[in-house]
């Protein structure tokens, strides 16, 4: 029976507000270059403030992966809270205007916590520099999954990040069970190394008990396997789940599923905003993938939409990625 | 006595919601190309809803022409209304983070409309056509407008596009006395065809009596003077203000001050989004005026802004300006 969705992603819903800054800056203000830091109301406010001008782009992680999806015709959801606010409204449109679906309730207008935001700081070099104040989004709960949904597509997508706040590990697992009651199978990132540092008990029992497919990038493995080179890492990983998919900026990706590591190479751009990175190769990859793809190709439509997404501010691909797979020759 | 602001600016407090969107679309939903519309929440919520993903920047005309001014390093300030909310605190700090000053009352968050928002649709030819919901915007009054503030400046700017609304003429009233009894210049935009349409002859009494520079293109020259060619409806302007620039596009500026009619080039570029070009023209001008440069100059000034805001999405400046003039040899 086809399955209502290919991919279902739950995470932080988050709008980005995206400045570029001088390393000077990120150096005067405390701030570690090239991950994510949660920060509350107070810090957030703080930094806005010193922060230059800046523009507004639906964010989040995992939401960015399923609107990369959705641009290329897949068919998708999304689960992650926003509040009743004009930023929570500015989250939800884009999302079903890129044409996934968006049913989450909403956080009412009253919550104290507004919609969640990312302050991103883009330095010369396109690296970027991630500040989150999570608001309403890290109270999503189980009550928020609902298991028809969970049963209705092919795979879930769980997004690292969704680990901080409280009930994320109830709600995952409720998410969980009811895909996998209904033959679905369970993909997850490991969004970031201190994401990982946070929760790495919590990650090593889902991915052993539950995942089928993994993705992170190198510093992630290694903060989660703690071994001294990546292929150890990688297959201390393959010997949990199936298909473990590691990605290595300028080097491309590593894909290990059952038998040898296959590789795929970068595609050569110029960095003008690393944001969104990682979650457009997983949805070149997870599009390839459920679409009867080899892991190699979908390895290399995971490329061709990173580097897409890296080459303009935001991290919403802009161009139409099923026309750069077609010039890479990958459908 | 040297005086603390070169140019205040009032007008519309926008945030704009950017969109590329295909002729066909605008065809469909009966939106005349390349020029402004007013529209309303209903209007503004149905169109919202089939726009494609978008990105937020503030914007608001003579908000983008003030961000430029002081991204120059001008002293600026800005006056123009929007509510305590999201979009709101945007605005705010997105001028303020450029460097100008800008502290008019905010409506409260209680008030029925919201911040004003810009629905702008780029096709694909880079022409952007502009959805406006005015909001709060529109409830400027002449309490918003402080005298000291307007004594306090060497140039007023006022924006064409604030004739709509209640109140408006007052507001402006206010602000050109209180600027003028301090030795203040009064610079004018007429800021769109259509806008010039509904308030010819409020334009024409406050041109025949205040204004000391106007600023238009082609089109809004036209509509307001009525003439066959652009140098006889220039000479009649003329006849009236100081200094008379207008803007054509790929064949740039003409500016006429006393004496005859001079050119500046236009900087060839690719058109990507060609939001903000007039506003940010403005910009160069007025910063050279106010900086002691000859017209020629000042048009120039005017014509590598504009060149660098069409060049990318958005109606601020993103290159530093001051290089590009420095690149251009005009500084």
């Amino acid at each position: 029976m086809k399955k209502k969705y290919q991919v279902v992603g739950i995470g932080n819903a988050m709008v980005d507000i995206l400045s570029h800054a001088q390393d000077d800056f990120l150096a005067e203000n405390g701030i570690t270059k090239g991950v994510m830091q949660l920060i509350d109301t107070a810090r957030a406010s703080e930094l806005y403030g010193k922060m230059g001008p800046a523009e507004e782009v639906s964010g989040g992680s995992a939401a960015n992966t399923i609107a990369g999806i959705a641009a290329l015709g897949g068919r998708t959801a999304y689960v992650g809270k926003v509040r009743d606010d004009q930023l929570g409204a500015i989250f939800a449109h884009d999302l079903r205007a890129q044409g996934a679906d968006y049913d989450t309730p909403l956080a009412p207008a009253s919550a104290e916590a507004e919609t969640g935001r990312c302050m991103v700081l883009v330095t010369p070099d396109g690296e970027r520099t991630l500040n989150t104040y999570l608001g309403v989004s890290e109270q999503l709960t189980p009550a928020d999954i609902d298991p028809d949904l969970m049963a209705a597509t092919e795979w879930i997508y769980l997004e690292g990040y969704r680990f901080d706040g409280p009930e994320s590990h109830e709600a995952f697992a409720k998410a969980i069970d009811a895909c996998k009651a209904a033959g679905g199978r369970v993909a997850l990132t490991l969004s970031d190394p201190f994401c990982v540092e946070r929760h790495r008990d919590a990650f090593r029992q889902m991915i052993r008990d539950h995942v089928d497919l993994l993705f992170c990038n190198v510093h992630e493995m290694q903060a989660m396997y703690q071994a001294d080179d990546l292929e150890t890492s990688m297959r201390m990983a393959a010997a949990e789940v199936d298909i473990v998919v590691c990605t290595a900026s300028e080097k491309g990706a590593y894909v290990l599923n059952g038998g040898g590591m296959e590789h795929a190479n970068a595609i050569p751009t110029d960095i003008v905003d690393a944001t969104g990175a990682g979650d457009l190769f997983a949805s070149g990859f997870l599009y390839g993938l459920t679409h009867g793809y080899d892991m190699l190709t979908c390895a290399r439509m995971g490329c061709v939409a990173a580097a897409e997404v890296i080459s303009h501010i935001g991290a919403r691909p802009e161009r139409d990625l099923k026309e750069l797979f077609r010039e890479h020759g990958l459908i």
